[in-house]
């Protein structure tokens, strides 16, 4: 069919390819450092050490987003020292009050010359409502897909990563249908939940509640001072002084269909996985050493949080 | 070949067959009823309404077995009132002292003429130090296994029921290698290990640790003021108000034989069930409805928990 407003679209979507495509740089794949809370900034700082090694060590260049903190200041403060004190010369606070503010020019470009983005603690849905689907969001992605950016966050900074972001919701001693609600994350990683203060908090039943009613989620619960890193298209590594629990819902049996909001949901064949500090996996190439070494439930769960998504 | 002293040995053993089959009587399969700890006492008692029901009702001859305590009067004034109130008139304290007492004619007549045998709370290894290996441990066997008698056990009465009895740890907040032991149980059910005060005590890592170092036991986790109740040879239920949580690690990897004690393993698919009050299943009939309805995990578990021992 003749369709002259088609082809005037179809000359115009293939110009913004040939656009994209020619200035683009050649794609790296970044790291996510996602930190369960409580990370030390004082003392061995193991963790943050290494979110600046992977953003180029005193060569650095790094913001930090304290949107989710209603402390903002006193939130920088704390990370200008820290980072400061693992000689990072470039270091930028990026205030932000507002949209606008995630949409101002100024504050897109410095995420655009960033090697390391670096998320506070707070909570997760001012962040989200703060910097979600602007502009700033955008570079993000293009930091972390295009860049090989490092993208850290931390507490709040951690569930955001995710698409689908745990916003809110009690830590009963049981799971607890309807306790738990979800918001739109910032979309670093699919098909997951992350929580943070795991083990401290006792967040289990809480994980296991968004996993009962989402099983397509596989539910991340990182312990404080403990941050599960992934090199995307790589591999993980847990480092810090806990663990990473996962837990996965994807073929258990479960009546929460069924029951009453507020009753305990019956679920039988929860895969658990706990990946202790030192934890360390490699993606296997798919055609030297497929499954090279690795359970099958881990392969799966480490080609899901590695998966290079296309920038949303 | 020809061995006068195995055919004496065979002959001995044929008779002592034949004595056995005389002297016995029909064999009756008799009930578990296993809770976390703090079961209601005083207001809705569902719990020990079950047991007494299962026990006999009104017609129940109940006995009560406080040795896993230093205040046995106490214990057993509670239990006195509240099978009282529960209309049972035939309700009897076995004070255990000694392992003289626990080979008492006395005591072992009076579990011999009881349909309800109750163990209180305490430290399990108390109780088994008193009565583990005695005649009344034996008495209790042909109570449950020939008799069809109901035994029930809270809290310290709870976990020294397995074949494997977890008998002290730290709940840490993640597991750690060595920090729990194992004593030898009554022997009720085996291939399993049982926790009590489970989710309120957050003993999950205490489980996960059990279960890391030895995948051959099953992991059940019971609530307070909830019991799994075992039918065997038929089902189980759960009721009150938690849930039982089980951890099954059969087919776990693990890192665990190569860590140092005090550190934390890794573990990658260990299977997570947690049945609420109001969960029941019923063990499918081999023959006429295999596997009926029942997920492989918890048809294994079932079976597993059910199972007709032979008297030990």
């Amino acid at each position: 069919m003749n369709d002259p407003m088609n082809e005037t679209m179809s000359a115009a979507m293939s110009n913004a390819v040939r656009e994209e495509t020619r200035d683009k740089p050649p794609c790296k794949d970044g790291h996510l450092v996602i930190i369960g809370g409580g990370e030390d900034r004082k003392h061995d700082m193991e963790i943050l050490t290494r979110f600046v090694e992977l953003a180029g060590g005193a060569d650095a260049n790094i913001v930090v987003i304290t949107a989710a903190s209603q402390i903002a200041d006193e939130m920088w403060d704390v990370y200008d020292k820290a980072f400061g004190t693992l000689g990072v010369e470039n270091r930028r606070h990026l205030m932000i009050n507002s949209r606008q503010d995630a949409n101002s020019e100024q504050f897109v470009r410095q995420v655009d010359e960033a090697t390391g983005i670096f998320m506070t603690g707070g909570d997760q849905k001012r962040l989200l409502a703060l910097i979600g689907g602007s502009a700033l969001d955008a570079a993000m992605h293009v930091a972390l897909k295009r860049r090989g950016a490092t993208i850290g966050g931390t507490s709040a900074g951690a569930s955001a990563m995710s698409g689908h972001m745990l916003a809110q919701g009690r830590a009963e001693i049981l799971p607890e249908k309807g306790s738990v609600s979800l918001g739109a994350g910032l979309g670093f990683l699919h098909r997951v939940v992350i929580d943070q203060h795991f083990s401290e908090r006792q967040r289990l039943s809480r994980l296991l509640t968004v996993v009962a009613q989402n099983p397509y989620l596989q539910g991340i619960g990182i312990d404080e001072d403990t941050a599960l890193v992934v090199a995307m298209g790589e591999g993980i590594e847990v480092l810090g002084a806990g663990a990473v629990t996962i837990v996965d819902g994807r073929t258990m049996i479960t009546n929460v269909a069924d029951i009453k909001d507020h009753t305990t949901p019956e679920l039988i064949d929860v895969r658990l996985h706990l990946l202790p500090a030192g934890s360390s996996y490699r993606l296997p190439k798919r055609e030297t050493e497929p499954g090279k070494g690795l359970p099958p439930p881990l392969l799966d769960f480490l080609e899901n949080v590695t998966k290079r998504n296309p920038i949303s």
